[in-house]
Order: C-alpha cells, then sequence, then structure tokens
C-alpha cells in the first residue's frame, strides 16, 4: 500500500470543514479517510472491516447535518471510525484504545460529537428517540439520527425502540439500517433473508441506478418528497412492509458508498418529518481487498501488512481459551447425542465454529439476541437437550433475567459459557466481563465455575455436561497457560471441590481461574522473599467448597483472595461471609476489579497492573502486614 | 352470581376428559369454568381477567392437541388458569398462589402440562421454538404451540424469538397470539396500532361472521389449508405483513371466545408445517361484567364479592408506597420542568397514571420493554431531561445491562424507581425483588437507596432529581408505614448517610429500608429483655455510610444486619467486607433472603418468617450470643 499524501484529510478538523468541500472533493476525502484508516489500524490494531463500511455513510450524515446540535447515535459504534477522524480526532486516532487514548467507541465524555456512547449492540434507536422526545420537549429544533447495523437489528431492543418510536408519529427521527449482511459473522435469520429479499429486487436495482441522480437533478421531486411521503413511498421507493408496520417510512434501499447518493438523499429526509428509516447498501471491509473478500476475519484483524494483506500473529504456540472451547465442544457433541451449541452471533469469536462447520444441525447462531439465546436453550434442555450457550460475560449481562427465570428458577441443564469473563483490555468499560461472578454468584440453582487452565476448561465443560443442572463455565478472552488439552481424556471433575496447589504455613492465597496461574507466580516469589503461603484454586464461586474453606479458616490468620472480576459481591467477599459465619477472625484481602470506577480500556497487562492484581500486586499482598 | 352445580366441570380431570365432550358440551364447559374461577377468585385472590379472557383458547388448545406430548407454552401464564383446572388441578385451584399451594404460574415442577413456567412475559416464542428444535433433533413428532399475548408481544425477546424461528422454515411451531388490546394497562406502541388495523378491518369482520364456520362445514376447504396454505393466506385469510416479514404464517384473526371456531381453526392449523402464527381477538375479563368494564383494575383485583362486583378493600388507611411514588412524581413533575415518567407498561401497578393523567406528553408507556424503558430513558437524560423509570425490581433484571452500558458507565441522571424490592408474597419465586441490592451494589457511578418509610421515599425522589448522577430508589409493594408525607416540605437527603435510630451498648443493628421498622420493634423488644441494641439505618447501599460503619466498628463487637435482599453479594456483605478492610473484628450476622433456593409463593408475612428476618427473627438474632 503506497505512502500517500493527505491533501484532503489533513484539512478536516471537524464538519464545518467538511461542509467546506465540494460533492466531488467529498469523495476524494473519504478516500483519504478510508486509507487512513487502513494505515492506522494496520499498525494499531481496531475494528477495520465495519469502519471500512460506514466511511461516506459518516461522512454523509456530518455533511448534511448540523452536528453536534443535530444527534448522531452510532449504535456498537465500532464502526465509527470516520466519524471520530471527521469530528476532531484525526491525530489523537493514533492512540485509538491505547491506555489513556481516545476509546475504541462514542464515548460522551470523548466529544460533543458522540451523542451517545456505544459498545452493546441494539440501544441506538430507544437512546435516539429518547433524545428526540427530549429536544420535543424542551422545544429545540434537532434532528436525531441513529446509525444501526442489520445485525443489531435483531436484537430485541430495537424492536422495543421501534414500536415505542413509532407510536410517535411527530418525532422527527431517522433511523439509518447500514445494511452489510453481517454482524461480526454473517447475519441470520428471518430478518436476513427480508433484507435480502427487498434489496435484490428488481426494483431496486433499478433505484439504484437511477433514481437518487434523479433526486439531485430534479428538484420538483425533491419537493414532492417533501409534500407527499407517501406518495413517493408507494410509489417511487421500495414499499417495506416490516418496518412501515412500526409507522416508520421506509426509504431505499441506497448504494451506502456513493457519497453524493446519500448525501442526496440525507438532505431529502431532512425535510420529512416524524420516524423514518433509511435503508442503505455497504460492504464490510469496503475499498481494502483482503478484509471485502475474508470480512469475519477482518473485523478486528489484529496487526496487518497493509501492502499485502498478511495478517502478523504473536506466535507464541499457546492456544487461546476459546480454541479449547471450539473443539471441546466439537469433542462433547462427538461424545453425546444431546449436545448442541448455541451462539449470539459469535461462532467465530467464541470459536463455535468449528461445530458449525462439523455439525451445522447441532449448532444455532440465533442473531444478536443473548436473552433468546438463553431462552431458546433453556426450552431445548426442557425437551432433553444440553445446549453449550456461549455468551461473552459483559453480553451476559444482557440475559441476566432469562437466565434467573427461564434456567436458575427451572432448574434446566443449561450449560452457560462465559466467555471473555474479567477484564479483555482495548475494548475497554463496555466490555469487561467484570460483574458476572457477583452477579452470578447470588443466584440459587446456579453452579459457577471457572478453570485454572485450558485442560481444565476441557473437563469442566464435560463435568457441566454430565452435571444435569444450570452450570456455568467462565473463562477469559485470550490464550491459555500452555497446558496440554487437546485429545486429552475427558476427567469428570467434583461439583463445589476446589484444591489445594501449593502448601505453605504463614498466610493462605485463595483464587479462582486462570489469574491462580499469576497468583502461583507471586506465590514462588512470596516464598523467596521469606513468606510461606499456601495457595489454594477453588475453581468454584458456587457452591462454595466449605471443606477447604473450613481448613482454612483453622490454619490461617490472613488470606489474600484474587479474582479478575469485581471485589464487592465477589467471590473474595463470599469467603469472608464464610468465615464470619463459621467464627474464624481470619482476616480477608480481596484483590480484584474496582467498584468505584468502570476501567478503561489498555492492554491487559496495563489494566491488571493499575487493579492491582498483577503479579507485583498479588506479591504486595501476600507480603503485607 | 347465583351458587352453582359443575355438571361438566366436575368430569374433566384431564385433557383426555375434555376430548369426549361434544363441541356443545365444550361450550357449557367453558361456561362452568368461566364461573368456577370468578368464584375462586372472589375468595383467594388471583389473576382474574386476564385468565378469563383464555377460557376457550385454553379449553380448544387442550381440545385439540395431544398434551402433555404436545408441547403448550403460556407466555407470562397469570391466563393459564382454565389451563391448570383442565390438567388436573381443578381442586388444588382452591389453594392457588397460598403457601404450599399451587403456583399462580405454570411451573415445570408442577405438572408434565406445564411444558414451561411464566411470570415474566415475551419468553414464549423463544423456549416454544427450543422445544420444536429439540423434537426435530430427537426425530419426534410434537406440536409446539406458544400462546402470547399483545402486551408480551412488545417485548423485544419475543422479536429475538420470531426472528430465529421464522427462518427455520420446517419447524412445526404455532404462536397463537392472544389479543385482548391490553397489557395489564391498555396497550402501547405502533404494534397495538398495527394489530388494530388489521383487526378492525372490514374483511375481519366478514371473516369473523362466516369463515370459520365454512371450515367447519366444508372439508375441501380444510384440504385446500392444508395443501396451499399460501393461497389461504393471501386469499381466504388477513394477509399481515409484519409476522411474513419474520417467515410466520399468518391465520386470522379469529374470535377467541368462539371455542368451536377455535377448535375449527386449530385442527387446521395441525396439519400445516412451518412456523405460523394465529392472530385470536379475545376479550380481557370476558363474560364477568364489572371485569370486562374496567379490565385493568380487575388484572387482580384482591377479594370481591361476585354477586356485586364490589372489591373488598383493606381498610387500615395506611398509604401504599406506590401512592407516595405515584403522586411525588406528579409534585416533582411541577416542581421541575425536567421531570418525565417512563414505566414498562406498568402505569396503574406503579401508580405512574396520577402523572399519565396529569401530564400525559410528560409521561411514557413504552410497552413491556423494561431494555428499551432505560436506554430511552438515557437518550432524554443525555439530552437534559431527568428521567424518572420506575421498573419493578425483578423486571430490572431485565435491564440490567442497559443499566451498566447507557445508564452507570455514561453517569447520566436517570432517577431508577425500584418498586416492589424484596419478597413480594403471592406472585412468588418469578417476581419476587431478591436480587436487586447484590447486582446493583457492584456497579461503578451508581447510588442506590431505600427509604425507611413514605416521607423517606419522598424525600429520596427528590434528592434522586436534584443529584444530577444515576441514582436507584428502591421500595417494597404494598403498604407503608403510616408516615405523613403528602403535601409534606421537600428536603434534600445528604447522599451515602445513613443515621441513628436508637442508641444501644451491647451490639448493633444495621438495616436498610422499611424493613428498619420491624428491626426497629424487635429493637425494642430486646431491650425489655435485656439487649441494649443501637440501631442504625443506613438507607443507602451505595455508596456506604464509612463515617457511620466506622463509629459501629469502633463500638461493636457484635452486628446483625438485616436487608430485604439476598445475602450474598448484599449490603450486609459489603458492611463485613468494610469492617475487615479497616481491622474492625466486628462479627456481623447477615439477616435476608437465602441463596440456597428460591423463595416459593406465600403471604408476605409468612416468607418474611420462613427468611428468619421477620421480627421474631431479627430478635433471635439479636439476642444470640
Amino acid at each position: 500500500m503506497e505512502k500517500r499524501e493527505y491533501n484532503w484529510l489533513d484539512r478536516v478538523d471537524s464538519p464545518r470543514d467538511l461542509k467546506r468541500l465540494s460533492l466531488d472533493e467529498l469523495r476524494l476525502y473519504c478516500d483519504e479517510l478510508r486509507h487512513y484508516i487502513i494505515e492506522q489500524c494496520a499498525v494499531n490494531p481496531g475494528h477495520l472491516a465495519s469502519s471500512l463500511g460506514a466511511v461516506e455513510l459518516a461522512a454523509a450524515v456530518h455533511y448534511v447535518f448540523d452536528t453536534p446540535d443535530d444527534r448522531l447515535v452510532w449504535d456498537v459504534g465500532h464502526q465509527a471510525y470516520a466519524h471520530k477522524i471527521i469530528t476532531g480526532r484525526r491525530e489523537a486516532f493514533r492512540t485509538n484504545r491505547k491506555l489513556g487514548g481516545i476509546s475504541g467507541f462514542p464515548r460522551i465524555a470523548e466529544s460533543p460529537y458522540d451523542a451517545f456512547g456505544g459498545g452493546h449492540s441494539s440501544v441506538s434507536i430507544s437512546a435516539a428517540f429518547g433524545m428526540a422526545k427530549a429536544a420535543e420537549l424542551r422545544g429545540e429544533k434537532r434532528q436525531v439520527i441513529a446509525v444501526i447495523g442489520d445485525g443489531a437489528m435483531t436484537g430485541g431492543l430495537a424492536f422495543e425502540g421501534m414500536n415505542n418510536a413509532g407510536a410517535s408519529r411527530k418525532t422527527n427521527m431517522l433511523v439509518v439500517l447500514n445494511d452489510n449482511n453481517m454482524a461480526i459473522d454473517q447475519a441470520t435469520g428471518a430478518l436476513k433473508s427480508y433484507l435480502l429479499h427487498i434489496s435484490t429486487s428488481k426494483r431496486y436495482n433499478a433505484f439504484k441506478n437511477r433514481l437518487w441522480r434523479w433526486f439531485a437533478h430534479v428538484p420538483p421531486l425533491l419537493t414532492l418528497c417533501r409534500r407527499a411521503g407517501n406518495a413517493v413511498k408507494h410509489g417511487l421507493l421500495q414499499k417495506s412492509n416490516l418496518f412501515e408496520s412500526f409507522n416508520f417510512r421506509y426509504f431505499g434501499p441506497v448504494d451506502g458508498h456513493d457519497v453524493r447518493a446519500l448525501v442526496t438523499v440525507l438532505r431529502a429526509l431532512k425535510e420529512i418529518d416524524g420516524p423514518k428509516l433509511l435503508h442503505v447498501m455497504t460492504v464490510k471491509g469496503k475499498g481494502y481487498s483482503p478484509a471485502e473478500h475474508n470480512q469475519c476475519e477482518w473485523h478486528a484483524p489484529g496487526r496487518f501488512n497493509p501492502e499485502t494483506g498478511e495478517r502478523i500473529a504473536s506466535a507464541d504456540g499457546r492456544d487461546r481459551y476459546q480454541d479449547v472451547f471450539g473443539q471441546t465442544l466439537v469433542d462433547l457433541a462427538r461424545l453425546d447425542r444431546r449436545v448442541v451449541g448455541i451462539t449470539p452471533a459469535m461462532p467465530s469469536g467464541c470459536s463455535m465454529n468449528l461445530l458449525l462447520r462439523a455439525m451445522p444441525e447441532r449448532c444455532f447462531d440465533v442473531g444478536i439476541a443473548e436473552g433468546h439465546a438463553v431462552t431458546f436453550s433453556a426450552g431445548l434442555a426442557a425437551a432433553g437437550i444440553v445446549p453449550f450457550c456461549n455468551i461473552y460475560s459483559t453480553f451476559m449481562q444482557r440475559a441476566f433475567d432469562n437466565v434467573i427465570h427461564d434456567v436458575a428458577i427451572q432448574r434446566l441443564p443449561v450449560v452457560l459459557c462465559l466467555d471473555r469473563g474479567g477484564l479483555v483490555g482495548e475494548d475497554g468499560a463496555t466490555h469487561h466481563g467484570a460483574f458476572d461472578l457477583a452477579y452470578f454468584g447470588c443466584i440459587p440453582n446456579l453452579t459457577v465455575a471457572s478453570p485454572l487452565d485450558e485442560r481444565e476448561l476441557r473437563n469442566l465443560l464435560y463435568t457441566a455436561l454430565q452435571s444435569g443442572v444450570p452450570f456455568v463455565v467462565r473463562y477469559p478472552r485470550g490464550k491459555g497457560e500452555g497446558a496440554a488439552w487437546r485429545d486429552e481424556a475427558f476427567e469428570r471433575l467434583p461439583i463445589g471441590r476446589g484444591r489445594r496447589l501449593t502448601e505453605g504455613d504463614d498466610m493462605a492465597v485463595l483464587t479462582i481461574g486462570p489469574v491462580g496461574n499469576v497468583a502461583a507466580r507471586a506465590v514462588k516469589r512470596a516464598a523467596a522473599e521469606g513468606v510461606s503461603a499456601a495457595h489454594y484454586d477453588l475453581r468454584f464461586a458456587r457452591p462454595l467448597d466449605e471443606e477447604l474453606l473450613d481448613e482454612v479458616g483453622r490454619r490461617f490468620e490472613r488470606v489474600v483472595t484474587v479474582e479478575d472480576g469485581v471485589v464487592r459481591g465477589g467471590v473474595g467477599s463470599a469467603v469472608r461471609d464464610f468465615f464470619d459465619r463459621r467464627g474464624y477472625r481470619t482476616q480477608v484481602r480481596s484483590l480484584g476489579i474496582p467498584d468505584d470506577r468502570f476501567v478503561e480500556h489498555g492492554t491487559p497487562a496495563e489494566l491488571y497492573a493499575q487493579c492491582g492484581f498483577d503479579e507485583e500486586g498479588i506479591l504486595r499482598a501476600i507480603l503485607e502486614r
């Protein structure tokens, strides 16, 4: 990829600058913007493909609307790099997702142009409707625009938003449906077929080629559009009944990479009152051929060589916990006909694509729909199937009630595979799996476990399958410990039992999950410094191993607990409750994620250190008196 | 209402018996069943109106399908009294919602006919699709039926379920949309208008009067229906594009109180493969005139005189916390133009109907859509409005992520009014607000408070409005303490500060919320028995009052904490953490809701006693050594 001078890019420090460009210049600006995103993401990894797909869209919206007075809400927001660069963060973009740098998602606190924060999907319609209503209540004249992907549109929250907003016929609000037929993976579900149908019909193609040109050149058409929305809707534009069922006026589809067409249609829509939806067709990864051809892998590709498209993998040979999960699920499915996999639109992310390939009929990608994923799993379990439902910890917050109401109360044997538990690093505050041990810790009938390493993850999944009860297996994002696990014989682990890893006399360290390996190194170093610490791995956050804790309570006056989760309400807290209940006067120091603030983005190592449970932090706590 | 002999009712102990009746006899049976429900609910309160609306539907489904082999899922399930009575619980129905009696909702553990439990709304499509897929995977021939109300259909989960199920064109699954144009209150939203439109069109009326009769008498039509679903769909039956957008074949609407018509159409649909939806029009409260005329009040009317329709209110003069909330919100809205109210379909339940009447333009009933309610509130707050978003504690579990992601991370000044915190009584396991202090306790940026009495609730709401931060005010279901509150001047309470209510020397009792009044009585009795307990009201679960806790930690070796919430991860646990962190050797005994099981239904008094934090239980704990 050629080194390039940015003639247009460098002139734009705000949407005001952007508006000075002609439409032809705007197109050139978009090309440079795209190039800059590729250049930067090559050295500083981020969400490449989605952002490449939304370059023209971001430019057109800022060109037409008066941001930040008009409110622009990006759903999820990982597609909003162009938006950030346009709105004064061209240079700051070099710090994207780095500790102390700008966030990879819109953040209210970061810029007045970020009208609403992103991270989790499907919130934009609800949030934008709130802003539109607020403007109405305050008597302000303001446009509100929500940009939502077709993936995010499968989230029930988006429909709740449409149902509410659509009933408010006078509220000025534009939903831009950014349709690339992808979530992170290929889109799924009835909605996908529906969108495909309306965007591939003959009328669309005729429309795409000619219609927006007419708009640009025939002002009367614009007037017509303004005055007689219905006629336009039923005549010139594609009629879409799904969105119109919700009282949204539907426009489109339009080519989302034709910035001139986008500007034209957005200008027209600005003049039309009430809730409306513009269907925009885009290509994920647009303009960077490797990404266009493998959109899923290039969703967040890590570092890469922009010339060759070669991705630069770290080569330490260790498997990721995700690899272990994905392969083990296939192994278990071969072992037991009852096993199926459920993922809410994360087959690649959680490695369920292995099962999807091996046994497509036993693997369900249900769309971005965590609540449904869990309740669907409960339905399967009520009828004799053992579903392994894999959801990232931070997204499990969306299925909390489904777990309580549909799984736990009914004691249905759903295996909840809680991926990305604990700090996740660069995705930051919205994505850390910080609260799960606390929010699942208090729910009756749940078993909650976390493995020390890869082999234990494999065995916990096996144990969960055998258990016949609701079972949560929580493990972190990323690389494992290098433990052998592939093709190992399965071992059933005793439920609610932990074990001692290291003997010691002076005090005890209690850990849960892979952070135990970090603690083990600290314990070793403490021994070298003259403090002999016993190290116990609890393995189960619930039920707690009372026999083990009795041993610890009897033997030690001082305990340090370590968990990659929030301290308040966490496992350390439950241990302290137990000691107090039994009358042990053991003092417990709990290390974990603080609850006095949200932890922001940075490398995992940086964040562990910040929270004080990296190796040094644990060592300090052990040595403390 | 005349005393009545049950000629037909007494003959039916199972769906097998039901199937022996002729269609005319089935109609007579339904009349008796309805009468029995009214008679029983008059003396043993329950969800009357919804169940009256689903009598013929329940009878027809069991008449046509082979339950329990065919799986019948009732959404929410409070409309399923007829179902319970038909399926062997005619006599047990006299114990409905009583301690040790049958649940007011379907429960897997209660009967094989209860294919899936109910309580919370919008889960049925997801659960039923799970069961349908399970049957497919296991090679079983089985019908699966989900019955869902038009209110529950506004929940996003229902759309997530439709999106997923609709893509599975061969899966045999019937959704019955029980459309009575009501949630607990009047239905709202775009979907409501849409359903109203399709059910009031001319075609519907022609259809209603004639079509299903033809079906019954003209077998070829049935055959046509089986073989050519499309032709039927587009020709004889109303075409509905919303559901068809999701690949569901749409049938209806049909009169849900014409049991003959229902049987006919269900028989026909049994033979049609794939996902399909039958739109049934019913009347909430059907057949009991007072309920038909005031459907909302008769949703769960309490005891009543069945002859006169007079409701039997307990007359102790105390206001409910809900009255305090409703009136205070109106007062605050008058005081401050920024104040608005948001409720997910509970204006009567939470008393926001007072605001709805006084200032309809500043009150938003957003449908059964808790997630949207919170994110919509966040959007309003981001644009200068102060939303008071009222959600029952148990339903707030559905908006957990929205609170974290859209409110707390962004520090938006949304006032989350957490109604029905703690044990709620007869609604049982699915409805207790048991977990909120734990699941909100660990979330950064949230302030979480609970008032001691009515006046404090009023002042906390006022304090929340002034605070400019995300603020949770949690209070219980039902009657207050009799404290004067109406028209009292507002007082701003110091955030994060509790206070000492009673001085004492021997030990301390720490409470949060109205359970503090129960503890106060126990403290008084303990004094009479020679134990002098200091009583502190924490008022804030977060942030904790560290000054107060320092005083307690310094002065006392023994503390009892009391909260109407789960003990693990609760306030008592946080207090213990604090003491340990500060090095106080205070022993803390925590009273509250256990986490080793879900608490079932019964009167609040019975359940408090069961959980050990009624007056006697607290007294025991104070006197304990």
